[in-house]
């Protein structure tokens, strides 16, 4: 069986990091051997280019800046751990990966798709995850589920509800474009149902690799 | 007059710390308005960045991790200062700048020009220094000058003889492609020998300006 590459992408408070550990625990479960990983970071060079980028008090960091920073982290994360996991068989299933370039740089800051194009063809030279689920829910709700795990707020928390608007927007755009990848999940539900859906999708991927 | 922007290029040991002052003093004598400054940093988050690049423990980093990074700390480099001091009519003189990602990531790394040049095309969009001094040495007269400063070594200082030769290479080749920017000082030189040739460059920028 073939290593399957998963990402999980959405706004904020939609539940990525529960559904992560389910994700991986299912596959667990059927003998699969899972490499649970996230972005920006995922290794230990990319933690560090991680610490830049959320840091709150790099107020003037510039949106070319910021779009370099992720690739960065992104191409150590590519090479030195999920390529090398997916050649050995593992499955992969990271927090966040390239739609957040477009959705977070693109869509909420304003540089022209165009321009992430470029630098995603450079880095990932047409490797792409096998599945993506978008954790899709009202900016309202999500926040209000963020604030009320309470703890320091990041340089993009630190953004209004119109930006995360426009990432949301952004996700659901993305995903229209390749039914075939992506799988837009409706988080405002109860968890078993959200999983219920993430399974059977898992299920499809499983009987495909 | 129109603010110029030169830089100092080189392997180590050339000389280009003490030459950078030199070249300041001369031109603030002069009465122009100066910012000195360095890559890969030159700003708050650029010197954050530098801290990741020269970690000697980051020994797992990528080549193309490596030049995103370098890239990102200039791309910042660029808006935040270099370019609104140059919009000030101020001089600006860099200890390195993109010519140091041709011959270290390029020449020594081994990464394609061409893919460097797609970097840089996005970040640069056409804006290139006026004048680029390239303090050339031998590297055995280059790594006797810094052994015998003493300090801790750097990711790139760990390096071997052989990977030195390949960015001195680098830069004599850059440099032939277009004499009319690039200044080949020989730095194995007298320093006042040296200096005599940098005020004849600098007369000449001025007289341009």
């Amino acid at each position: 069986m073939k290593g399957q590459f998963i990402t999980l992408e959405g706004t904020e408070g939609g539940g990525k990091s529960t559904n992560l550990q389910y994700i991986c625990t299912w596959l667990q479960e059927k003998g699969i051997e899972v490499v649970i990983t996230r972005e920006p970071g995922g290794t230990e060079i990319g933690e560090a280019i991680r610490g830049i980028l959320l840091n709150p008090e790099y107020k003037t960091m510039q949106p070319d800046t910021e779009l370099l920073l992720m690739f960065a982290a992104r191409a150590q994360h590519l090479q030195e751990k999920i390529l090398p996991a997916l050649g050995q068989g593992k499955w992969v299933v990271s927090d966040r990966f390239t739609d957040a370039s477009y959705a977070y740089q693109g869509a909420a800051r304003g540089m022209a798709y165009e321009r992430i194009q470029q630098i995603e063809t450079w880095v990932q030279q047409g490797v792409q995850p096998n599945m993506t689920f978008v954790f899709d829910l009202p900016i309202e709700i999500g926040m209000a589920r963020v604030a009320s795990r309470g703890g320091a707020i990041d340089r993009f928390e630190e953004e209004d509800r119109s930006f995360f608007e426009k990432v949301r927007q952004a996700y659901l755009h993305r995903a229209e474009q390749a039914p075939q990848r992506y799988h837009v999940l409706d988080a405002s539900r109860s968890l078993d149902e959200v999983q219920a859906s993430i399974e059977r999708q898992l299920l499809s991927l499983l009987a495909e690799a």
